[in-house]
């Protein structure tokens, strides 16, 4: 029996700026990244946005980023690690804030845009998210890109860690993922999108840009509720999913207990 | 015999803003209200305030303010309880974080500046912070004004309340601060400061600017360290707190267990 | 021959934030008010935003407010009236860049939400407001709240005003609004609407909430572009206007030359 | 006759918080760079230093940043050229409004920290800095690092340009300076740094790191006034200027009006 997680950014709403369709998509995954009010977010959104989480029993993650709202955190920036280790300190922490007030579990923690880009190839940036999640609590799961430098940072100091995969994206030859710049960067035939997620999950295979066949083994599959045409297709998936008798569990489920 | 907390705001820097001679008064004092990023202190601050208030072994506590930087959390704000209550969660939720990162305990909330004013008045607001608080952690000790409307809110739905006096500021006979702007609302003779300290403490009374005398019940004396003189007072209450065998405690250990 | 000039507060936008029907709403209208980075609005969004302006021919104004982005500028703030001034000169100077950098002009200067509703009745702030203006430039109009204080205050040092009047809004007895929270204060029906705009422009009255009939006399009706709704309503508007013989026009040909 | 300009940044207190000496520098020198309130600087920190610098006769110019106040500006972001433009002319404009309500003129505008520093090296950030300055008001000067990029940009756009020199940091054999994490960055040696300048304004030329002798033509020379050692510093420089019988001028009569 194959399983997998649905995870989706959420909570990305900043006061008078709605961004998201967070009731739609919530019933259709099994995991939130809740965006903590640096890059996306502020208070009133977080609080609403884990209660919807919790209403619909599906798993709330913190998604950390940099403190950029006008550039939505996906600015590189020239950080030291100490300040990357206190940014998702502070952020996971306001967010589990509102799990504990809710009367939830924060399951899991994946940071969000240039601070995911950036740990995915920097070791001393990865290793400051990890040591930030672990010190805060042990317990809880990094969930970053599939066979990215953070995963394996996250594996040498003990924490649980889970890996995403995408269903809209081409992946290079080493398993990251082809630059949003590059052409055939996105996957936009949505049947062979999906094909890829089932292959991935079933075969743990993906075929490259260049056509060659990789290994990846993934707890996770990103999707996105930022448009009525997202929904739909994470609708999509998931009845594909159904139809191959792959079941939709949170990342809990999927990642052993230490 | 007699006790007391001696309390005072640190971890007011931000970036490469200084404030506060936080490694002078932290030896003088047994409670440190930390700031939490919204009005003063940035992340990187917390961790570093954090773990000089446990490597000195003194009492960590929240002191979650208005997002204002600009006006220090010192301009009233005209929010919703909704958006306090959120303000509340998510400050106190990220300075928690820090403390369990370090293997520190946080003991206590204190609000800051224009939010601490509004809810000496404001049922309402009052509420909101006393209710964010012991939603996130009900064993947490709100630190207010003496005989503030807030402490009364606090009582009211189980929450663990310590009442905090000022050495250097005048009172109204209805036993709120008279305001900063009225002649004789700062007291500036420091004998005289002192003298009243020791009488809150030891009597429970103190002469308000009307001249009649009313009663207080402190659990803890305000203190500075905004600057050299406001260290050298700090000193100064200190040393006569001993000298009149008063124990200098942490609120955890002068207000009961529920 | 009457005429009468059509604002709406545009430039809303932030980052990765979308508000507001612009392209919509600006072929309809005489004048926009244009955020200023402060409630609303970042440098990208005002430079595309005066672009567009000035390629369709209408006035442009600066729409400063208070920096307060998670609250819209809605939340009222307790403001020195040197820092109204200084946050008056920075905002109308940031945005008067833009349109000096596009070949365009600075029309006027309307004031937004929270600063608006506090400086249409505290002389202090109103005065702050004002003197900004006119020290930054003082050809610029004044544009506030039909009989408001702000206006006298315009008017006192010499800086051209001109009044505003709501379309979709209930008046109190002494020409101000009906505070959004009472019954009846805003005008649902649109026709009764369009009705009430039409006398205000022609015979300078209009029937309170009371029933009592006030005079003012506007030199622009506020419109919305923040729904498909409101634009579908500035249309009808504007159609109405035409039908009445009532000339279009910015706030420049309506406001005489000091 | 010889003839340098002696410029420092201010104006980057922030709210309650206070950095840099003002009164004690704005003596001393020529030229001012005041903080825009992206990096440093508030829109009453703007008002204060502009009327400072107005009252004591020095030329006012802008110090724009990345609108990063927890990193004085001085950490790198991925932005694009039109974000820099659009940042450019946002700040400029600010302060230039300043100018304008005190009755002074704008002189000058000098990049900040990482905006600075990666303008010296990267053609279409420094281009898009350019551009911005010009479209914005055409008879500024752009003040930059000599021999860098950036004025190179600013000559091709027909931009008028002065470059400035640093009396306490070494230089790379291309002209740059040497990065403040190697040995040998910082001069220390005060009298060997004056030395330095003289031969700089006199000689145009000035020994780099590895000994060799490289020519620069010098408008202007940058000192700081951070700290009570700073200033000292740049008293001495003004007194050896002096006893050279350099006269110290702002930049608009050092460089060439076109």
């Amino acid at each position: 029996m194959f399983s997998i997680d649905l995870n989706s950014d959420l909570g990305e709403s900043f006061g008078a700026y709605k961004i998201g369709k967070d009731n739609e998509v919530i019933p259709l995954i099994s995991s939130a990244n809740v965006a903590c009010g640096f890059h996306a977010g502020d208070p009133n959104v977080m609080s609403k946005t884990v209660a919807l989480c919790k209403n619909n029993g599906i798993a709330i993650g913190a998604h950390p980023g940099f403190q950029d709202l006008q550039g939505f955190g996906r600015r590189n920036m020239n950080v030291s690690p100490d300040e990357v280790k206190a940014m998702i300190i502070y952020q996971v922490g306001a967010l589990d804030a509102f799990c504990k007030a809710a009367g939830a579990k924060l399951s899991h923690v994946k940071p969000h845009g240039a601070l995911y880009n950036m740990a995915a190839k920097d070791e001393r940036l990865a290793r400051a998210i990890c040591e930030g999640v672990y010190e805060f609590d042990s317990s809880l799961i990094l969930l970053g890109l599939s066979g990215s430098l953070m995963l394996r940072e996250a594996e040498k100091i003990g924490l649980r860690c889970a890996a995403e995969v995408f269903a809209d994206r081409a992946y290079e030859d080493d398993g990251t993922l082809v630059a949003r710049t590059k052409p055939g960067a996105m996957i936009t035939d949505e049947d062979k999108a999906v094909e890829r997620v089932i292959k991935m999950i079933k075969e743990h295979k993906v075929e490259t840009i260049s056509g060659k066949t990789i290994e990846l083994c993934p707890h996770s599959v990103c999707v996105h509720g930022d448009s009525e045409k997202a929904v739909v297709f994470t609708q999509k998936i998931r009845d594909s999913l159904n139809a191959e008798g792959i079941e939709i569990k949170p990342l809990e489920q999927l990642v052993e207990r230490r």
